[in-house]
């Protein structure tokens, strides 16, 4: 499979996600335990991908499987970051309002790219930094909240410390990332063990959440297990469905393309997202979210496209840059 | 001298146009009648560039002068495309309100690069036409009304005929831009020759304007020769002095460099008169103008930096790149 279908794939997923969460709504609120989906998604990604591993250990020659447990033990560590993030996301929004949080959460492009080029030593042109850049900046401008909406006094205007904690929650969120890209690449182990042993983490880690979640409600409303599935309807399983999907594909992606492919692939559903609601809930365009589609398509163009297709160079270069952009778009599928 | 210098002066001329305009009202209207100030600028020009043709004329070779009919015919011509696009425009302005011509006019950038490319048959990379729509879209960004502000609601629903003669206007903008850049190109008489031609025409046309303004005031404040200079302080002829000094360096521009440089110059110009606006009259900074700004940066280093700045390219192909550049970029200087 070629890396920009799944890419796609998951644009059209993520995309998706919101609204689904949205519909799942009666009347403005959730009849269900909104903490109860990320812990059934991990457990639908761990049962998936456990099946691809039996099927896959059936066929010549098995799957490779690292069993060292210095290897293991590495693998709750996504999950680890993951935990202080929702944490520091939580003190975050103590003192900003979504909104400001949601516009700082744009950051989180730029900070993967840095993260990105440190950690996985991996280079970038001057161009693809611009691009980076631009893609952070389109997706803030398509979020500019237009005149006579409420609550916009407030950006720009808070404490100090709320700025300084949406910058560490944007350097966790992209050191998640790029933690498990070095994870996935670390071996060729087979995808399917990887997965395993990262949603088993993720599903305890998810699970621990809805046991805290019970002691501090002090039990009033029983165990969590159950109440697990207490006002689901269709909809609230295929908002579980499509989170699960959506984390299979992110980790193929980790493991086959890497961090800023799947940061393009988010930044666009969210202008999906944002396109899809003008249409299902009936919002009303704004210039600036206009405008931020078109910096984020340049964004795009400009970090994808071949050099030669972007600038123009003499005859002769151009076909010994043709046969290096092969060599390394061939690296990238899926063997 | 180089073009860059040039670009350079004439952006901070530019962007301090708008704020010596404002300063020269008094309580917030003007005690002048602001028709005598192109006419006066026209003047200005005309005068300072018979004085250059004259010390030209003085050192050997003379300057070269064509005389010929068919060539001095041509001169009118950009006075005519800005009489009939300043009546556009006030027409579109009985359509939509100001800040929606004010936006769609950053259209002009989009059509001086299309006009450009049909008419002067100058190639542009694919890099530098996204260059040139991020340019229009930042510049834009930058114009979003922010939330609290009057008058936002209009935009984007004014009449279809409105947007149709914002289009003609930044049609006809571009054309008269484009045209003079080819006449200054068309052949090599001496600078100030053409300016003279230039500005002579221009002179003629505004004084029309002035005695067509009289007709239609049926006279009430006497002609315009007797109270041409009614109102002036030393700011409204610094007004006078910058509009003029900007019409010379734009003259230069066409001649040694091109349009394109010219609309990059009075985009950062319009961004940088808006941050000497903040501090000068107490404006409140958006995150818009902040974003645009970031846009307006990587479009300018997109459209100018030379193409193995900004992709990695085998370390061969730069070395015939750098001498390619620097071919190109001796054709931009003075001689």
């Amino acid at each position: 499979m070629q890396w920009y279908m799944v890419a796609l794939l998951l644009t059209v997923l993520t995309s998706s996600q919101g609204v689904l969460t949205t519909l799942s709504q009666s009347n403005g609120r959730y009849d269900y335990d909104y903490a109860t989906v990320p812990f059934l998604a991990e457990v639908f990604k761990l049962f998936v991908s456990s099946l691809f591993l039996w099927k896959e250990s059936q066929k010549s020659p098995p799957p490779k499987v690292t069993t060292d447990w210095r290897t293991v033990r590495l693998y709750p560590i996504p999950s680890i970051i993951y935990l202080i993030h929702n944490n520091v996301q939580f003190t975050t929004l103590t003192y900003v309002d979504t909104s400001t949080y949601q516009i700082m959460g744009n950051l989180k492009i730029v900070t993967t790219g840095i993260l990105f080029r440190l950690f996985l030593k991996r280079k970038l042109s001057n161009l693809q930094w611009m691009a980076i850049i631009l893609l952070a900046v389109g997706t803030t401008t398509s979020q500019v909240k237009g005149c006579g909406e409420a609550s916009c006094e407030s950006l720009l205007s808070a404490p100090i410390q709320g700025y300084m904690l949406g910058i560490l929650s944007a350097c966790l969120s992209a050191l998640a990332g790029i933690y498990t890209e070095f994870l996935m690449k670390k071996n060729n182990d087979s995808l399917y063990w990887q997965n395993v042993q990262l949603y088993t983490f993720g599903a305890i880690f998810n699970m621990a959440r809805l046991v805290v979640d019970d002691f501090r409600g002090g039990f009033e409303k029983g165990p969590w297990w159950q109440r697990l599935f207490n006002g689901y309807s269709v909809t609230t399983w295929m908002v579980v469905i499509n989170l699960g999907s959506t984390g299979l594909l992110v980790s193929w992606l980790m493991k086959y393309a890497d961090n800023i492919v799947k940061v393009y692939s988010t930044s666009m559903a969210m202008l999906l997202t944002t396109i899809l609601s003008l249409y299902l809930f009936n919002f009303r365009p704004t210039l600036q979210l206009f405008l931020g589609i078109i910096v984020c398509m340049m964004s795009l163009h400009m970090y994808f496209a071949p050099p030669q297709m972007l600038v123009d160079l003499p005859p002769v270069v151009k076909s010994d840059l043709e046969s290096l952009v092969e060599v390394s778009s061939d690296r990238r599928t899926d063997s």
